[in-house]
């Protein structure tokens, strides 16, 4: 089969490589039928990240099952299912708690895992995707089209803003404001919105992304950044900040204009991955009271209830998506993101 | 009247100063019945925080109203009060939303207020309280020597060790650590259990605090620090973690420390007065999705519900204090705290 390694900076290309197949009774093998480039990918492709050697890469898919290990017993060949961006039995005590990031057998996508066997990056035609029954969840039925981007986002974007929005508490009447305005910050507008935020300020200067950050439940929209954009926030939520900063970019400035915009006694929540650290003000968040909760989203627990919401079309993050190509032209998807010409770009096996 | 300076590292005096008086309506002026000194004090007086000139110090305290400002209503001359560490109008949105420590006309004991004029330190003999209304809290009647010490707990250290364990959601049957076993620490054990907490594993090394934990309610003690500390606690824990880790001390180590034994997800509470900073890994954070939440504590908001339960002897404070001195000895209080032979010194006018 195809799939797609990064060899280093701005290199990524398809190659052939071993199909996959079922190791252990757990596994099952997943035909790709879309995958997506995430903004923490950019950074081995912009070398921010290393990349020692030639390595799989994606962590974002849905597809059809084609075959199970003799002990997965909750998906079934011809499943449409929602791999979320990490692996997890979904049984141990973290994943109980919620934390399914933290399983204790968990593992990544195109790298050994706790198994001692390689899973395939989500970039590709096939996956073996260990611990099937803990980390799949099975869609109703195979999407439409217009339905799909919807259910792909459900795979790490829509889980990631949701997570921002849970860890901050959102919830009904609260003030949020959202920094970042890539796919996770506009997929944190509509988890605001769906967990009853009355007052939703979008950090965004991008008139596209104002645009569709509107369309999600923005009431407001403010350009300015640092000093200015902490003035204009303040000014919009009478003085008082807001009871919610949704954190959605991961470098030390965003970090710091979340705590800016939050109210005494408010929340941060964080799911950009850190770009550095440390580099949260424990003076300022000892003086202020402002929390700082989240992390690596745990989206396997969040995809049921995300899932029925993008069926229902009562939520539609696949509209974050702004560019299609076929997996033949990944390296175009990568290069379309780094030059922000596109918000999100769906690859189609 | 006489009233507590510090002049520099270890060199705090009792000294004449100007009687308070009412110079507001909103003033009360309030006769200090009890006193005490904060780990915070010795900050100054250990030369960490720099005193540029000599100034009034002491912010816990409790007493009896003398004179109220025409416009005050809840508190009158007579009455038995407790003063939270921080003064607030206990109006203002901030106060409404129960972070009296932000409140817009808020102020510090000892120090020069929004309202333009100056509010006596705690160490004295009296106290001009400016928006008494707002910054105290009315006892049921004046108590007994024996109540004494838990009523003035409720001025800080009990407040604030509710604080961490309200910060990281202790509730029931929640897996508590607590970091710290100075009286913030042995008062957080006290939270932890009154909220409710099924296993409170105390970090100390000193048998007296560690009797004294274990009086309040912590049900493991844990005598090591650094890694081995997190060693014994994962297995005291089933290798999981707690649920909140209760930071009381305010250093790199604690605050490492605390976020080292938290499970994934779980809450580390934090009130130590952070002696430097930044000093969270973010990236650790982010890994494990351990939050961090909490700062000075709004004591004012708790005050009601804690002195309900000290007066009824439902939890005992009071403990902490295990040296009592007369004002006059303000300086050997000091040294006591300072050299550890003390918890917590009360200080009787």
């Amino acid at each position: 089969m195809r799939a797609t390694l990064i060899h280093g900076p701005r290199d990524v290309r398809l190659e052939h490589v071993p199909d996959p197949r079922v190791e252990l009774p757990t596994d099952a093998v997943v035909r790709v039928v879309a995958a997506c480039v995430c903004g923490s990918d950019l950074w081995p492709y912009r070398g921010v990240a290393p990349t020692p050697e030639p390595r799989r890469i994606g962590h974002e898919f849905v597809g059809i099952v084609e075959e199970v290990g003799a002990s997965v017993a909750a998906v079934r060949p011809g499943d449409f299912v929602v791999a979320p961006f990490t692996i997890s039995d979904n049984t141990c005590v973290h994943c109980r708690n919620g934390v399914q990031t933290s399983c204790v057998h968990g593992g990544s996508w195109g790298a050994v895992n706790d198994d001692g066997l390689f899973a395939d990056g989500g970039q590709g035609e096939r996956v073996r995707v260990p611990y099937a029954d803990g980390t799949l969840v099975v869609a109703p039925a195979v999407p439409s089209d217009e339905l799909l981007p919807g259910v792909l986002a459900c795979s790490d974007v829509m889980g990631t803003g949701h997570h921002a929005a849970r860890s901050a508490r959102v919830g009904a009447g609260s003030t949020v404001v959202v920094v970042g305005d890539g796919a996770v910050g506009l997929c944190a507008v509509i988890a605001a919105r769906r967990l009853g935020a009355e007052r939703i300020v979008a950090m965004s200067r991008n008139p596209a992304r104002q645009a569709l950050a509107t369309r999600f439940g923005a009431t407001d929209l403010v350009a300015e950044r640092g000093a200015e954009g902490v003035a204009h926030v303040l000014d919009l939520l009478d003085g008082v900040g807001a009871d919610s900063a949704l954190e959605c970019v991961g470098t030390k400035e965003s970090m710091q204009q979340a705590l800016d915009v939050a109210r005494p006694g408010g929340l941060v929540g964080f799911v950009g991955v850190p770009a550095g650290g440390p580099e949260v003000s424990v003076r300022q968040m000892f003086g202020t009271n402002v929390g700082v909760v989240g992390g690596v989203a745990p989206v396997r627990s969040y995809i049921p209830e995300l899932l029925a919401d993008v069926w229902s079309g009562a939520i539609e993050p696949g509209l974050v998506f702004d560019l299609t190509l076929p997996l033949d032209e990944v390296a175009q998807a990568y290069a379309a993101m780094d030059e922000r010409r596109a918000v999100k770009v769906m690859l189609r096996p």
